[in-house]
This record gives C-alpha cells, sequence and structure tokens, in this order.
C-alpha cells in the first residue's frame, strides 16, 4: 500500500484538527446568533482557505490545505467519507410515515414548493445561460437543471430545527411542514438523480445515460418499498445474533457505504445512495435510539463540521464574488421558495397568515443547496461566480427563514433557561433561613445586578406567594412575579443548604430555589421558564446533581445536558 | 483541492464496505468462539489481500485495494485516521486512578511483565538478528528494542475482556492485573517513543534525536500531569458553555488530533499522542458518560475493524509464513510474559497459583503487539517475515490467555442467558393454567428436544417449587432444578398472557416464566443464570418489553442489548 509519509500523517493530523476547531468554534458562535452552525462551519473554510488565510500566509495555507498530492488526496477522502456519512445521517432523520399521515395539505406545499421555483429557475437558466455563470462547454440543459435543483431544494434539518426552536415541531403546523420538506427532499434529490445520470454523459461504467437513470429510478424505488420492508424484517436478526451495538452499527454504516458506492458506480452521486439508504434505515421502528445516537451525533459533530469546512477550501470567495449575481440568483431563490410554498399551502386549504408562514418555512436552501453546488462546481457545470452567489444565496435563505416565520406568526422563540442565567445571578450558598428572607436575599441580587429597585421587586414576589405558595415538591421552589416596566427577563438560582419552607405539596423544604422575574408584557417567559424548571427538576436526581454543584460553570453544564 | 474522480470515489466506498463488512462478520465468528474479535478483523485482511484473493482473483483484488495510486492514497489515510482514534479511545479506558489504588503489587507486576520479556528479548535480537529477521540495513539498536517493545507489551482492552468474561473484573486479583496491565501499556508506549524517536535518525522537523526524545518525554510527562489537569479543568467549561453534545466530542477529538499531529511532528508515530492525550481526557470524571459511548462505540466498532482489517492488505502471509521463526517468536513470548508476570506477582506477596494467573492474565499481545508490528515494517525495520510471526504471536497470545487462567484459577465462564437460549425452547404462548400445568409444559419441551425423561425433570422441578415458591415478582417466576447426570444447561422461556400464580412477594401472577434445568455438579450454572434474570426484570419495562415480543428472534435480541 502506498503509504502516508511521516510529513504527510503529522499534517492530515494537525489540518483536520485545526479545521474542526474552527469550524466548531464558530459553529458555535452561529447558534449563539441563533444561526444555523452551518453557516459557522462553512465560515470557518473561507477562512483558512484561499480567501483569507490563502492571502494573508500562503505558505501555511498551501501546507496544511494543498491542492495537489498526498495529502490533498487525503483531505478529499476524508471529505468524501464524510459527506456520503453526513447524507446517510440526513437519510435516517427523514420520517416517511410523518410524511404519509400528513398527506394532501403537505403533499401539495412539497410539490409546489419545488415545482414552482425551478420551472421558473429553469427558464431564466436557458435564456440568460452566460449572465448565470454556466462554463462554457457545459450543456445548457444539464446546466438549466442544476440551477433549478440548486435553488428549489430545502434544507430538511435546519426547518426542522426551525420549529423545534418556535415550539411548533409537533403542532398542526409544523407537521405539514416537516412532511412538506421531506417530500421537497425526496423529490429534489430524485431529479438530482436524473440530472446526474444526463451529466455523466455516456453514463457510469460504461453504461447507456438511459440505463443510468433507469436503474437510478429502479434504485430509489426499490429501497423505499422492498429494501425498506427487507431492512425492517432484518434488523431483529441483526440484533438477536450479532454484539450489541457493534452489529447494528456496522449494519447501518455498511448499508450506506454500498449504497454510495453503487449510485456512484452506475453514474450519479455516492451521496445519492447513502441519502436513499439512510431513509430506508431510519424509517424502521427496530432501528434502536442508540445506533441513532451513536451514528447521528459522531457524524453531525465531527464528520459534518469537516465537511461542511473543507467546501471553503476550494474556492476563493472575495475573487469570485459578483455582487450582481449574488443580487439576482438570492432574489429570485427567495420570491420563487415564498410564492411557491405559500401558494402551496394556499392550495391546501390554510388561512392567508399560515400559508405565509409555510412559504418562510420553506425557504431554507441550506446544506443541500451547498452540496448541490459543490458538486456541479467539481464537474465543471458552474464558474465560482455562480458557485460563490448559491453558496452565499443558501446561507442567507437560512438566516432569513427563521425570523420571518416568527414575525408572521408573531410567536416568539421559546425562553430557554440557559440563555437567562448568569453567574452574577448564581447564589451558592444563601444566608437567608425564611421564606420572606430569601425572597429579599435573592430579589436583592436582581436590584444590584440590573440597578433596579430591590423593594418593588420584593414586595411583587411576596404577593404573588401570598396568593398561592411555590413550592413544586422535590425540595425546589419557583417563588416569582411579572413585573410592570421590566425590560428583561431575570432568573436568579439558589441554594439553601438548611433548606427553606415553602409550603411544598410533598412537605419537603425547598434546597434549591428560582427567583423568576419577567416584564409584564411577555406573559410567555414565565410560562416557558418555570415549565422547564418543573419538567427538569421532576427528576430527583436532577435535583441532587444541581445541590452538588460547587460553581456556576458546573450548573450550567448541567442544564445543557438532559432534557430540554 | 485534487478531487478523486468517480471511479475512486466508487472503490472507495465499496472497499470500505468489503473491508467492514468481512472484518465485522469474521469478528462475530470470533467472538462465537470466545476469541477476541480483532483476531476475526485481521483475518479479514488476510483473506482480502494479497494472501487469498490476490491468489484467486488478483484483478479484483488490485482493484479494490490498490497498493499505489489514489485510492491507495484514500485508504491508507482513513486506516491512519482509524488507528489515531482508535489509540484515542484505547487511552480513554486507561483508568489512572485505579493503577495507584492497587499501588505496590501492580506496580511490582506492570515492571516485571514488561522488563524480563524485554531483556530477554533484547538480548536474543542482539545475538540472533539475521535468524530473527532484521532489515540488513537497519540499525541492529532499532532493531532489538523494536523487537523486544512488540514481545513484552500486553493488550489492555483484551485482558479487560477476559477478567469482564470470567466475573473477575472487580475482584482483588482483577483489580490488580488490571492496575498491572495499565502500567505496562504506558511503561511500553513510553519506550516504544523513545524508540521511535532513535528510529527517525535526524528526529522529525530536523530536529535532533535528543531533542525529539526530550520532547516526547517532555509532552508525556506534562500531559499526564498538567495537561491532565488542565482538561479536567476544562471540560465544565465546555460542557457549560458549548452545544451539548457537540462541544464535548468535539473538545476530545481536536485534542486528539492535535496530539497525534504533535507526537508525529517531532518524529515519533502520531498513535502515541492519540494515546496519551486520551489517558488525559479519559481520567477526567467531568467527561460524560455519553460522549465516552459516543466516540467509543463508533471508534471501536465501525474505525478499529476497518484499520485491523486493512493491515493484512500490505502482506503475503503465506509467501512469508516462516514456520520455525514464528514458533521461536511465539515460545519466546509465551515463556518470557509468563515469566514476567508471575515472577511479579509472587514478587507483590500473591500465591502461588494466583501468581500463575495473573502470569497467564499479562500474556496477551494483541492489538497493541500489532501496531507496534506494523509500525516497525512499514519504517523498514523489519522483514515481512518477521512481520508475520509477530503478527501470529501476537494472536497467539491473546488466544491462550483466557482459557490458560480459567484452567489455572479452575474457574469456569459466567454463564450467559444468551448462550442457552433457543428458539425450540420459547414458547410465545402457554397452554396451562396451573404452576403444575406450566411446569409440566415446559419440562416437556426439554424433554422432546433433548430426549430426555420428562417425568424426572417435571418430578424434580415440582418438589424445589414445594419447599419454596419461585415467583419473583414483577410478573417473573423462575421455577428451577438440578438434575443428575444432567449433561447440558436448559432454559425454557415461557409466556402465559393470562398470568399463573407462583406465590410472588408482590402478589402478581407471572406472565413471563423461565424453567431452568442445570446438572447437579454445576452449582455455578443456575445460580448465574438467576441471577442474571433477576436483574434483567428487575425493571418493569424490560418485563413488558419482552411480553410484547412475537418471535424468538425479537426476544432474543431484547436479552443482547441492555444490562448484562
Amino acid at each position: 500500500m502506498e503509504a502516508l509519509n511521516s510529513h504527510n500523517v503529522a499534517v492530515m493530523f494537525f489540518s483536520l484538527a485545526v479545521l474542526l476547531g474552527v469550524a466548531r468554534a464558530l459553529g458555535e458562535l452561529a447558534q449563539r446568533l441563533r444561526q444555523p452552525s452551518v453557516l459557522g462551519e462553512l465560515l470557518a473554510g473561507v477562512i483558512l482557505g484561499p480567501t483569507i488565510l490563502g492571502r494573508i500566509a500562503p505558505t501555511l495555507n498551501e501546507t496544511l490545505f494543498p491542492l495537489h498530492g498526498v495529502n490533498a488526496i487525503a483531505l478529499d477522502s476524508i471529505a468524501t467519507l464524510a459527506i456520503g456519512l453526513f447524507l446517510l445521517v440526513a437519510g435516517m432523520e427523514v420520517d416517511l410515515s410523518t410524511a404519509w399521515k400528513q398527506g394532501k395539505t403537505g403533499g401539495k406545499i412539497g410539490l409546489s414548493s419545488i415545482a414552482f421555483p425551478f420551472v421558473v429557475a429553469i427558464l431564466a437558466a436557458f435564456i440568460f445561460p452566460e449572465a448565470l455563470g454556466r462554463q462554457p462547454d457545459s450543456d445548457p440543459l444539464v446546466f438549466a437543471l442544476f440551477f433549478a435543483i440548486a435553488i428549489s431544494i430545502s434544507a430538511l434539518p435546519i426547518i426542522a430545527k426551525t420549529l423545534i426552536d418556535m415550539g411548533l415541531y409537533r403542532s398542526d403546523l409544523g407537521m405539514v411542514v416537516i412532511s412538506a420538506a421531506i417530500l421537497n427532499d425526496v423529490i429534489g434529490w430524485v431529479i438530482f438523480a436524473v440530472i446526474l445520470g444526463f451529466l455523466s454523459g455516456t453514463g457510469g461504467a460504461g453504461m447507456e445515460i438511459v440505463m443510468t437513470i433507469a436503474l437510478t429510478l429502479i434504485f430509489i424505488g426499490g429501497m423505499l418499498t422492498f429494501g425498506r420492508y427487507l431492512i425492517h424484517k432484518m434488523l431483529p436478526f441483526v440484533q438477536a445474533y450479532t454484539r450489541w451495538p457493534a452489529g447494528e452499527l456496522s449494519f447501518a454504516m455498511i448499508l450506506g457505504l454500498l449504497g454510495a458506492a453503487f449510485t456512484e458506480w452506475i453514474g450519479i452521486h455516492a451521496i445519492l445512495g447513502a441519502f436513499i439508504v439512510g431513509v430506508a434505515i431510519g424509517d424502521s421502528s427496530h432501528l434502536r435510539e442508540r445506533s441513532r445516537v451513536i451514528i447521528g451525533d459522531f457524524v453531525s459533530f465531527i464528520f459534518a463540521p469537516v465537511f461542511f469546512a473543507s467546501i471553503g477550501l476550494k474556492v476563493d470567495f472575495f475573487a469570485h464574488f459578483d455582487a450582481g449575481l449574488v443580487l439576482v440568483v438570492l432574489l429570485m431563490a427567495c420570491v420563487c421558495k415564498l410564492v411557491g410554498g405559500t401558494l402551496g399551502a394556499r392550495w391546501g386549504g390554510m388561512s392567508r397568515q399560515e400559508s405565509i408562514a409555510v412559504g418562510f418555512a420553506m425557504l431554507s436552501v441550506g446544506a443541500m443547496g451547498i452540496i448541490v453546488g459543490m458538486i456541479a462546481l467539481n464537474a465543471g457545470i458552474i464558474d465560482e461566480r455562480l458557485f460563490v452567489a448559491l453558496i452565499v444565496m443558501a446561507m442567507v435563505t437560512s438566516m432569513i427563514s427563521g425570523p420571518s416565520m416568527r414575525l408572521v406568526l408573531h410567536k416568539e422563540k421559546k425562553w430557554k433557561l440557559r440563555d437567562v442565567l448568569s453567574s452574577k445571578l448564581f447564589i451558592r450558598s444563601l444566608h437567608a433561613n425564611t421564606r420572606r428572607q430569601v425572597i429579599h436575599e435573592m430579589a436583592a441580587a436582581v436590584g444590584e445586578t440590573g440597578d433596579l429597585d430591590t423593594t418593588v421587586l420584593e414586595l411583587a414576589v411576596r404577593a404573588r406567594e401570598e396568593i398561592m405558595s411555590t413550592g413544586i415538591g422535590n425540595g425546589v421552589a419557583l417563588p416569582h412575579a411579572r413585573i410592570a416596566g421590566l425590560k428583561e427577563v431575570w432568573v436568579v438560582v439558589g441554594i439553601s443548604s438548611h433548606g427553606i419552607d415553602f409550603d411544598a405539596p410533598d412537605g419537603k423544604p425547598a434546597n434549591l430555589i428560582f427567583l423568576i422575574l419577567t416584564p409584564e408584557d411577555d406573559p410567555g417567559a414565565q410560562l416557558d421558564i418555570a415549565a422547564e424548571i418543573t419538567r427538569r427538576f421532576r427528576d430527583q436526581d436532577t435535583v441532587d446533581a444541581a445541590l452538588r454543584t460547587e460553581h456556576f460553570t458546573d450548573f450550567l453544564a448541567l442544564m445543557r445536558a438532559g432534557v430540554q
């Protein structure tokens, strides 16, 4: 075997560490700014690639992320494996049964959200191919189809995340949107596969184009029916006769790799096979939760950041940034997708306001559009200018989707405890011995930090406490009040070693006390936070763990893990 | 970026699928035969490599696993990443605090088990270098050191697995052996690192050898003290201020990759850095169980099989099999390691019998010896003949370690429920309505399957039942008897939809009934199986899940997962 030499190995490990490190750091930052993490991961590649690092330290850039030679192949191999596994996981997250249940409305939105942008984009690409960035020697039809699919596909993971953040995932609206997005995803990839069949010219492995397309459709149809059934029937045998969880994990991985190899071999891209196999596996109720978590987490949090960062290494985003083209592509995508989604929802009988919200929900192009763009660039169908425009469009649509939806539905993001906790408002050892003293001590912390009148806060909480005491049992109490004129949400966490009587139903004194102060005009804040605390501390183990924390950091770490 | 072309991508995914598939299948087979799974994984490479597939289908072998070109580099990159991550996980499983607790005795065994074989092997390698397979142009000292370390290192994971299988892991003997193996591992890798320093000649990155060795020792010392402390302090911040579990997972991975890159850069092998970083991370009590499971399972069950199988792809095991050399190396390793371990245990004040058992426990060279051999071969220090002999030695010592220990301690392998379950003895719907009828119905199943006298079995169980009823609550009952002259262990599983009164402490009728028949002269069998059933079905959810199973396969799958 042609072995990597010592220098290659050192560079490979170091470049992976840098790529993963910067991608994860910027991914975290993006999430802090309430943006999808893929945005930050992509930016990492732009920073480490020719766009920025290549300008300020070309030698370093060339050593770490060379474009030719052994290390280029090494990184490309790992990125290729990463994208295959990412699509396997994306497929596993597609829940076909959900899509069926929402039936008609979801179907109409799914169809309309892909058909409308597709038709508009294909016309535009036929009429202005050069302006849009077609490579001179690429086929006009293939180019038009590619451009259309890059604009009409939707990013299921980002849509799902937005709905979860808004507490809408399990609502009727949420389920309709998810089923539409699933349909959009599956139709989008099937069309994409057919286009890839055209693209390969003579087809894969020397076969005819027609043969490639026929095999693709047979593969997709077969996997989603017979293959899905077979996997569902085989899983209990795998679980019964192999080592747990090694057998189930490798079963899923082997099928994913085989699917990827097959679709690549017949002349379409490996990711399609991995995606379809993922759908077939993920749909089985026999697949255990632990396997989903192990594959899902490892791939989403290790492989995916490496892959998305590696995209930015390929292109100089400054040199190929064409503001006019970016604007055209972005506007076209926004208008077409918004109109397509909204019309579909109206067609399905939804109200006007909800229909517009659905349109915004379906707007997000995200990771899927990036992948389509990357494949088109590698295949020499589009030029770097359009590639950059597509990436910007994919990211911007994902960024505006959530906030616009919130605006249309007048629905605030759910308040989360971890967003309002602060080290200044964490009192490790309360001095107070009575309920009244505790309220004073905790209200004073808010008064001091927020420069507010402690007495006002204290009286409001005591007035509320007199109506009904706030001990919820398990040694937890939630004194609270809505305060007129308050601008922010304040939560103080206090731990009392001896326990304070808060008249709990189980009679236990409270050792863990949360003081919740919210603006009078935002009733949702208090409800969200009180509900989260009740849910989290229903379990005595969590209460005990909280009481054992020594510093604010430990407490915050505890609130990050486990139930949300 | 130099991209893989479509053919390369298809070959890469397919060869990974084949490698993983055959490795996992043979790994399962090895475990079925009570052997370490690494044995089967290695054999997969031998079958798919030049040894077998290369002989019967050279074109296929060359297409799937080429020795030169893009796909060779692709596979080597992934295998290199895999071994780095495998050592990271191996390090994470090292529990330094355990090693400290067992203090003196473990320390003496650890030292002696590495020192004795090391000295003997180094003398042998100096006196007969050519006979042992030194490459003519390699340094005699480096060769001798390499040979000595390959023989004296022990495989912690295999030793731990053997002890768990025998139910000795938590015993005093088990803890002493584990702490000795940890010490052996850490000392072994440090010596190995120093040897690699010598090997690199001018040192890595053009530095002096002395510098390389100094940096190695500083790195190891620093990581195991200050680095370990720093990681322990940083983990709560990572948990508190990043997304869970993405932050913690990528934190561990980034550190592992950086450690690997650093040690490779200074001129020793990447795996050492990954291993030491793994020890430092794994030692922190702040690292959450879920992160350990995700990284551990994915790496152990996906990356590790691929890596071990890839080793067999490098060498023709038939062409380079030198029976004489294999015998010499094997005998030397067995005698030296057995003597070294036993003497260490005697020195530590253990009894003669226990000392010999410890000697056998420390015998296993396993994966660690294979890795050392592979590095030496790649570096041109040893020839293929010695490589093959080392691999055989590593595997054979691992195979005989467990059985010999059992023999010395007169300790049988623990009985496990899943080993005695059979589809013929699974009665999905019991017809019987009374306790007496149930015992008859279930005993008859054994009588028929094993060609035994049902009446004898039935009377023995009823006699036992009269002394004390066997309902254990939660709707589970365990009628049982030890039968004179019985040769095998029989367990019948019966499900009764209406429930049978077995006089349980909670008064519930039994819906899930296990009939346990064991030979009179093997009291351990009944205890092991009854204890396992009690442990598993303490939890009402498990009972409910068992009652919902439709086929034997579902029931067996349930017994595979969860607590052991």
